[in-house]
């Protein structure tokens, strides 16, 4: 039985660079309530700071309950405050890595309290812009420290490490599947894992499916699934289905393989669009694939281990068009 | 009603730079033969020189009469050959642009021997690999002038000019589809036009639905299209529909539109593939995403006028899943 | 003698999507103070609404004068509204298409109250995010339309469309140097012409020499020069130099072969930089390459025509290392 | 010290997929006594089958040694024969995979005989084209155990992974270097490590300094370097240094930092140029950035850790330019 759910900034204003406002922003709590209205959701994902703090953990705490929402995730926010401008667990200067760690620690005593398992971590502006700009050795360190140190702190939580290759910086250090398992294996704690963001791994150049099967040899550190869709060259954050339709059914065919359990998470940036309505559709187009998908399983798993391209066509086409 | 048809030596061995025999060869009446029991092909494009040449013209010309097959375009090679490797029209050595058009020439009669309207013009050697390699102002003017020349002195064919980013040169000079229309205007003659290959317009980041406009808007110079797919880096020559769905859709739906009334030909490298059974997937598939399009024609133009991304949405799914 | 500018904006603070504050945003006068400590700058880009309007078109054209700064051009702000998030002079509704006319016009007024030449038509929002979602046929039409109709209404300006692959919409109308050479003749005005921002047309995935080039056979059509460098998958908006080298220096070359005489000026988003020093970087870089070229140029054009890539690689080093 | 060496195959005639012979094929020795003439090499690379065999070993033996030659390494031919089209130690069925580990065998043999430290293994064909063609979790375990199974029995020998993303299949199974780093620690073996192609990581999007730290990191698995240069698309495999500039010039100080002492081995396709005078001009721009960097190192150290990009900039063009 599939969990999904949606980030809750997806229902606000989504801004990109040039235009700051393409619609009203409206309060968590109407966000929310927005979010009830759409079919088959049944969890929530919060952006620190943004939609939760300190002050409001009770009254989100209510909110959720109140609608039948699970706490999906945390997001904390590291990515859009100045002082992160520079990295924030990797940044050179001590002082903002500090900073950063005790914003994160409390995300996490906020986690606790909201009983959700997830920290989503997604440290968008540790990277670098330009060549001889990073220290590659001793920044990438710090990030693998800081993690450790703060999955050690919260043993009762489940760290997913949100990769992206770049955006807001032009390199991001945790920029594709592969090097984020490097830096899950580096801190030797088994609750670090990876968040897939299907578009962040289209940008990548990934197969989503064989990064799902990565995560799952380097030992079940896949934690948790962001959807979205794009043209493959940026984070278009568009309908998740609207662009791919093969890849997403091939990805459910691998998610059950490698026995994922987590939540199918709806991350997208409907700019221009009606925000529930344009989350609801990335559910529906889920929704079908899953139909074709499980309706194909014996087939696909057949055709897979043939391996002659000729039949898979013939198959791809059976699962889209019947025939 | 369309007309499909293929390229004779897809149906042979296709190499690449590392393995230059994946299975035999047969020879170009074998092809044919071949190519006689792919399900709705009715034309057959030949690459001079391989597969067409002055001594055997009568003996192909009988073949394929013998096998309903009209000779829907020939292909010059004008890349295979070490004469063409620093270009052929548009070399800086003017004894190689010579040569050329000499073999052009040959060519063109050939063509109109076989009853074929389009000599289909891809000069992959014509371009540069190097910064500070081509002379770009005189190597295209040249490039201008020969085609101008020949469909001048060969008023009866068309001259499709195929266009691709890259490969095997670095960089093409007729890299996509709105530089070679630039071309065509520039040569002034009506004769000249331009050929679609799917995969190099995926490859150059087209939509290939707006590429098809943009050669109705210059004077309807869409004359020729290709069929293959790719992940969209790099020209893969796959199976039609293995890898897009919901762009063939739309092409169809502007390719009449846009009033092209000329051959669906494929053009694929199943290299590790039986190839009739490569080539009758491509067909296959493009006539399922022709069933799809045919029966959502008013639904789409809808749609389209709408502009509203999330019925674009529903519509897609509904033309993929008929809800 | 080269004329360098910058686009006034550029001073201030840059914002992407995730971080809308990294650095306080001056006024326009205090950000033209702030350019005239720019060595090497005689010129300056306005965008529209942002940094002049009908009533401080005085104010604007007294400080300009008072730092000897030339007004380069007026860049409409057709990009930074929600009115303009589905198109501007080529948006499905008539009258946002009308509203835009009616804006442009008010600028162009400005343009010529400035005694400035130049209005640098950038229509970020005219294209398309998803597929069937754009009237191909009519958007592009209504486009050249308009560009035609301002064209002829301002004999006296030049409009310099300058084009972008992507962003903010995932798919533009003015995506690359000859799809915008085609709405240019299609406009059948000679005032008419093409903006290159060298990071667009990295982006683009285009060699520039050669867009150059493009644009000169087309009549003449490079009309102004935005410069800044990316990583060529995105319009990171980066200090001019810092990616890429022998490309700017062959760049330079190609713009004087072409007889091209505007102005160079500088469009950064430095986000997380002080301002001027990224910008004076850029000049910095393009004033050391263009030292390299010009003692080079015979090397140069001799090594073109000779076109063996060993001997190009050996001018390459050579005029980066002088041996 | 740094020591140059080349691959052996690239002074013959390297062909594409259009054209198969772009110039004559010398013998191998034939080959060795042209790369005789290359001023700074000392080791030569030789492909299995094509350059080395149980038959020739004692004579490429001598004739090496007559040349004072060093034997890098051996590249086992695993992808120019079509038993390998479906992958060779991934391939799904056992026979191939027996008859691919028959081969490595005999190839590590020849190694040991030759006196050469690395088998550089390049499993060009296992991967797959197709979605739903590969089965991940099982082919991508059997990579892993045939690794590791050789790795124990010649533990004499370093085994050098080389990856890329594509070519000749559509998708590697090893594509970036952080993913073969996963191979590596999954196969537990100290001999097994990673060959980075300059042109291959350009390919794959990585900054090839930051691939050199991921290297270091996971246990100093950076075994062998090859260069070579392309526009970052593709492997176009040109001559190292006439694309890129300032990226190899920040490898050398991270190679250095990170205390590699292998080879520096030009990997080129000189389809169309002289091969002897094409690999000379790598070696020739890797000394001219190795100069810079060696007399910039400080520089370079102080700037990073200051991460401003302005003043990165600024050292950059000090490095390049002197100013």
């Amino acid at each position: 039985m599939r969990k999904y759910s949606a980030i809750l900034g997806n229902l606000g204003n989504t801004c990109d660079r040039f235009c700051s406002r393409y619609k009203d922003n409206p309060s968590s709590i109407e966000m929310l309530k927005q979010a009830g209205k759409i079919d088959g959701i049944s969890g929530i994902e919060l952006v620190g700071t943004w939609d939760i703090r300190p002050d409001n953990v009770k009254k989100m705490k209510s909110a959720l309950n109140d609608l039948n929402f699970e706490c999906v995730s945390i997001i904390p926010d590291l990515f859009s405050e100045a002082i992160w401008r520079f990295g924030s667990i990797s940044a050179k200067d001590p002082s903002v890595r500090q900073e950063a760690m005790g914003y994160l620690r409390t995300m996490c005593g906020i986690a606790e309290e909201m009983d959700c398992r997830i920290v989503n971590l997604w440290p968008g502006q540790d990277g670098f812009d330009y060549l001889f700009q990073g220290n590659y050795l001793d920044e990438r360190n710090w990030l693998v420290e800081n993690v450790a140190q703060l999955a050690g702190e919260f043993p009762y939580l489940k760290f997913a490490l949100e990769y992206k290759p770049k955006e807001p910086r032009t390199h991001s250090y945790m920029a594709r599947m592969a090097d984020t398992l490097l830096v899950c294996l580096q801190t030797g704690m088994d609750n670090v894992g990876v968040t897939i963001d299907t578009g962040h791994a289209f940008m990548a150049g990934e197969n989503v499916s064989e990064s799902i099967v990565l995560a799952r040899q380097a030992g079940d550190k896949l934690f948790h699934m962001h959807f979205n869709d794009n043209y493959k060259s940026w984070d278009d954050d568009m309908i998740a289905g609207s662009v791919h339709s093969l890849e997403y059914i091939e990805m459910l065919y691998w998610l059950d393989k490698c026995a994922y359990d987590g939540w199918f998470s709806m991350d997208q940036y409907p700019y221009r669009e009606d925000a529930t309505g344009a989350i609801a559709e990335s559910i529906n187009w889920l929704k079908a694939f899953d139909n074709k998908m499980c309706s194909s399983r014996e087939d696909i798993a057949q055709t897979i281990n043939d391996g002659d391209a000729v039949k898979t066509s013939a198959l791809m086409r059976r699962i889209l068009f019947g025939k």
